[in-house]
């Protein structure tokens, strides 16, 4: 079950919030050995609530809807966390925009999930692939994405700096969201870098998603009707950094290629101008440098408590000097013009989500390579799930639109997403 | 005594750093009833604090100087209450980034002063002229503007989204830094524009300003040479906003070219090309725009106890489409780079601060028709105080250096400084 189909059936009645709530601890009871997802939960809590809920009229979209947030977003009512020997006894006073946005929509906070340290580097998450796990689940989003990959949960915050959110998607075979930068408060999350960071969720379909759009109050969103297919124009982009895509990550774009050209839609290729071919170190540039600034704090707070690679952050070990970091950010903004004067010609880009499946690997969480040019852009990602690679994983594909183009682009995924992810269930074999 | 002249006196053991503290306490004491600049000051606390501090080793460049922080900047161990009647019981868990920065730099956090509430709207400080009570002393960086202009303490935070910092700088009297964008961290701070927010610093000299530059790591702070004057290129700019201007800051502006002229330095005029004309109309959109997810928690959790002002943003009054905010973007992105173009035929900008002299108000804080632009540009602002308006209050002037070249315009305000602020003291009618 969607968590839109769960919100329908609440709605009518044939659902409780209480029964959906303890259905999710049920499954996270039976699961949390093996998948590690959660840094943090309380079920007699998040029950109340639910509970609650049930008392009272709708209060928003995600009535009763249980979430996951990533263990670097405050909670007034949990420990924060940020997977961090130096946060172990953190407890924010409030809590951070998106979880109260999601709260006064009548969201059931469930926990709190497992992340790579501040989100940024340090310290991995514990969480393995639900399938797998050998596999990493991808990260920084770790706990996020694997929750709802192992529908523990329907909804989950997570959140993007260079890869973080879109990845852990492609890996888990689940639906997620980054929109357009700046239009999600991203207040009470810990900052890594001010040109980057960016909230977003995890659902079981584009529904899920649109839900979670428009308790945000995204522009028009759910207001957009889903175009035909048959008038879709798909511009598919292998990106400056095709070097770097496995054979699954490529079958998987080839196979929404096919899939959507077999609907009707148009498809066609699209090739970035050399001016995108900086964008990757761009985006590390301006990552880098901003993080120094993100992390001074604590640097100076907890010394040689905190990890090393903070530290580096902090003394700018890779010796990025400003006029690297100006010219980063003006590559940016050009990049950003150039990008959407492309869309003359079509209405959506289609593009790899990760270089492929999840890797054998408990400290890598995969390269956001795939990832890094479309935060840079601030434009608004969605991962859809396409294809299962030889190891028996998923892999996604992403679709990207203009900024501020949110509700357009939920309104085509909704078209496209029935093509491109025909291959459900995929986790036939744990459920 | 500016913090600078303290913290040698501290280092040399002439001063320690209770009586500072003490002495801070009792101007507060005895002026606080007019100027109104504080909402929480913890006296015994404070003073067991530089108690402490005069104990220990140098912790960083702060040691032991008082600094005032802007209500809508988390502490730990005082209320923010971003002076909104609904945060009136807020009590952060942790200091924000740049609290807790000051604080490992050796700073005695001395209390809150009085703010726009949450630094954008709503409910107007309380806060006096220090000079004259009828008058404003500008907002929103009301209470840290004033109690560094009434001498209660030498340094205090303020922020910046629109011109909140560099105004109160030019109506108080004050030094006034505001760094390039995203070189200190504002996590912790009230968000009201993500592209814009800035925290920054006042004090009463150049070296003031340094002092928490270098505490704050800024790129090469302190370590530039103070150029000869008459080897500057100065640049003056009216901006595209010049009708703006009043007769006591156009006679600022001009007072520090003679001056700096007379002292030998290259003063031209600087004409903006058209393309900077519409950038007050751009930092308006994007303040507005990335305004609607910033309140958004709030107007949902409180509702109509929450001030009108902030519901305006959340539901765009201003009915702001994407295509206006991309344009804004993308403007102020080509602005950026224009501007710094210019860089190859001067030094350094210098431009009003102010309209200027304070307003007879107590609502309106001034315009911030000469400090939007630069803000949008992300580049470092720095107020020096200059001449003296009609009605007897201080008035301003603004020199700007290319984004990331903080250490350098500190640099060349201290060689400005001496030449362009020569009227001292200032504040002899209230000694």
């Amino acid at each position: 079950m969607t968590a839109a189909e769960a919100a329908a059936k609440i709605r009518d009645g044939a659902l409780t919030c209480e029964a959906l709530t303890r259905s999710c601890l049920e499954r996270i009871e039976a699961r949390d050995a093996t998948v590690k997802a959660w840094l943090y939960l309380d079920k007699p809590r998040a029950i109340a609530i639910a509970r609650e809920l049930d008392k009272r009229a709708p209060m928003g979209p995600l009535h009763g809807l249980p979430l996951g947030v990533k263990d670097m977003i405050d909670t007034c009512d949990m420990p924060t966390t940020h997977n961090s020997p130096v946060f172990q006894d953190y407890r924010p006073a409030r809590d951070a925009a998106c979880v109260a946005v999601a709260r006064s929509s009548g969201a059931v906070i469930l926990g709190k999930t497992d992340t790579l340290e501040f989100a940024a580097a340090g310290r991995r998450a514990a969480t393995r692939h639900p399938q797998n796990a050998a596999h990493t689940p991808g990260g920084s989003s770790s706990g996020s994405g694997a929750a709802v990959g192992d529908r523990q949960v329907q909804l989950a915050f997570g959140t993007q700096t260079g890869g973080s959110h879109i990845r852990p998607a492609s890996f888990n075979g689940i639906y997620g969201l980054k929109p357009t930068w700046s239009s999600v408060s991203r207040e009470g999350a810990k900052q890594y870098a001010n040109s980057l960071d960016t909230i977003g969720w995890y659902g079981r379909s584009v529904d899920d998603l649109t839900l979670v759009a428009k308790a945000f109050r995204l522009h028009e969103a759910g207001e957009i009707a889903s175009p035909d297919i048959a008038s879709l124009r798909v511009a598919w982009c292998r990106t400056p950094f095709w070097s770097k895509i496995e054979p699954a990550g490529e079958a998987a774009l080839e196979a929404a290629c096919a899939r959507l050209a077999q609907a009707g839609a148009s498809v066609t290729e699209l090739v970035l101008p050399p001016l995108f071919d900086g964008m990757f170190e761009a985006q590390n540039t301006i990552m880098m440098a901003e993080g120094r600034a993100s992390f001074l704090d604590v640097a100076l707070e907890f010394g040689d408590r905190l990890h090393g690679d903070f530290h580096e952050r902090v003394d700018n070990a890779l010796g990025i000097t400003p006029e690297r970091l100006l010219a980063a950010y003006d590559l940016a903004a050009t990049a950003r013009k150039a990008f959407e004067a492309l869309y003359a010609d079509f209405d959506v880009v289609l593009t790899p989500a990760s270089c492929g499946e999840a890797p054998e690997s408990h400290y890598s969480t995969g390269d956001h390579v795939f990832n890094a040019m479309w935060t840079l852009l601030h434009v608004p990602c969605l991962a859809i799930p396409c294809t299962t690679g030889p190891k028996g994983l998923p892999v996604g594909v992403q679709v990207v639109a203009p900024r501020q183009a949110d509700a357009r682009l939920l309104a085509m995924a909704q078209a496209m997403a029935p093509v491109i992810d025909h291959e459900t269930p995929r986790y036939a074999h744990i459920a």
